[in-house]
């Protein structure tokens, strides 16, 4: 049986673990899903390898970033660290990220939110459970999770 | 028995590994508590390192930093360091750090500090004895350590 | 017999998984390539860790990074991921980045992606096949991927 | 018998390896000290792992680092790995970093180099010998190497 | 017999793999030399990895790199991997590196380029072969490589 970890943070304005969750459920109803809630982004690659500890195939993390300078630092430090726990177990982290400083409007960002969050949930998926291939035939296609697809360059 | 490991500097302004071991002792008083002083941030990894050898359960560091662009790598570097130790030990660092630019007023610098200091002490309390799901009701809800909370999006 | 590994992502905007495929063949007729999707640059460190677990003997990886200072910061994490794993398993990784901000022209952005992944795949398979001495011809000659070549300093 | 390494580079303009021998000297006396000189830098890491293969308890680097933006990230490169090496070996690292852009003065970036190599091979030799509550009763008392103290804030 | 790698690239817009292997035969000539040749900067972490898996006792690298920032992020990418080599390896990598907006005049920044390779170099065979003291007597002296010597400063 395939088991997913879903890592998220108090420090979001937005719920993503639930919307993680949700969008697991509904691609694979019989997956097992672990939650692993921390403090904030630099507290999840520890909470990834957590999670893969436990047996997860996959997982996803969902981050909030101010918007000062040391944030993005923060953010740098959390990325370096989710790619390496990826690297030691081979397997793949969805690193779901939203930046304050993304929209000044706390609507639209609630939907880069949403929508980041679902999209990932979904690549996530079709990697464990189909492999490389899945998303092939995406490939170039210019996808963007949180934002409207910009699409292929005219060749 | 919990083992809690504290890991402060003789950098820092305040004493945060004070108020970090009073939290503690005040939610888990039957748990073992193990300070190690380090000059500063950039000590501070090899500190939590030597903490988890002593057989701690989590680990809280206390780091203080300057204003200056290279205080400001420092801590990208002692946050990576950080990170990577617990990604080692499979187990949590709730890195506390308090920036001296976070405010001109030095009575609140030290609220920040204090409050900060404070809130993840109990975040890693939590963490350790109740495990993964203990902040799950917070996920999403805008926790902010050191500020007011930010709150969560309204949907 | 040589099996080589392509890694490329949704989020690009041109398909240079398709060219360096098609550049492998070319030039390696008898090799085979095994290509692993990913949604973005975030995600190709794992991918190419994994092709290599799948038996390949040279990888290249095919990014595409947008245009804000957090896109620099995910461009500077997955660059350390990729020689993380180049070390950790001693072979190469041609790592083809195209940055959105190296043109305002869509068509020179094209003909930048598509000269940079062709040219990055021969150097993977002469680097796999020939060895290390196989581009020392070429050593100190200013040779340029994405652009015309820049030529050595006249002595 | 307790062993320190003293890793110093030909890039400073000033010898603190000596100034960190004589401090180390005369505070434990009985202790062997083995000296490692390499280039600058970005060498400091690996001279420290160096130092530790032969059997070094607690090594102190002294670094030089030059006013513009490409020496400030090799700062960073560096600092990373000498953090890298402390956790590899458990064993500390005082690491002393001198940027020439701290003072316009000569004379005065000579007592800050003076005065930090100093105060840090101080802190390598309790650290060492008296282990991590040495320290402890200078907590948050805001130390300063190579500058006054600042000292507590006011509670 | 000693054995000394050089990793050089295609990048380069002067030849420093042959200025190095010069210098080295000239330093010691029953040395065995293994020449290693990469496309750009990020690639030379793993050469060097691969010339230690040849036996190599010590390693020079070569890079040049551009003048956008991104390059400089390439820069901290491959100057952080190759800290790693050297820890793994627990031996020298000198890391030259040439930054092409060093000088905007092309004939200073080939003599830059040919200083630094040949005194590197220099660098690199005292340190295999006579050890960390053999650089001891310049320690603080402010030598430099590419430019004249800063000096240490007076006191």
């Amino acid at each position: 049986m395939i088991k997913f970890g879903v890592a998220d943070t108090t420090f979001s304005r937005v719920d993503m673990g639930k919307i993680a969750i949700e969008t697991i459920r509904k691609l694979s109803p019989n997956s097992t899903i672990v939650r692993y809630t921390v403090p904030g982004i630099k507290d999840l690659p520890v909470a990834a390898a957590k999670l893969f500890e436990m047996g997860c195939d996959g997982v996803i993390t969902l981050g909030w970033v101010g918007k000062t300078k040391l944030d993005k630092y923060s953010y740098l430090a959390a990325s370096t660290g989710l790619i390496n726990v990826q690297i030691y177990y081979k397997k793949h982290i969805m690193d779901v990220t939203i930046h304050e400083d993304e929209s000044e409007n706390e609507e639209s960002l609630l939907n880069i939110a949403t929508d980041r969050a679902r999209k990932h949930a979904e690549n996530l998926v079709k990697l464990v459970i189909e492999g490389g291939e899945a998303l092939t035939p995406y490939a170039g296609k210019g996808l963007r999770q949180g934002y409207n697809h910009a699409g292929p360059l005219r060749e």
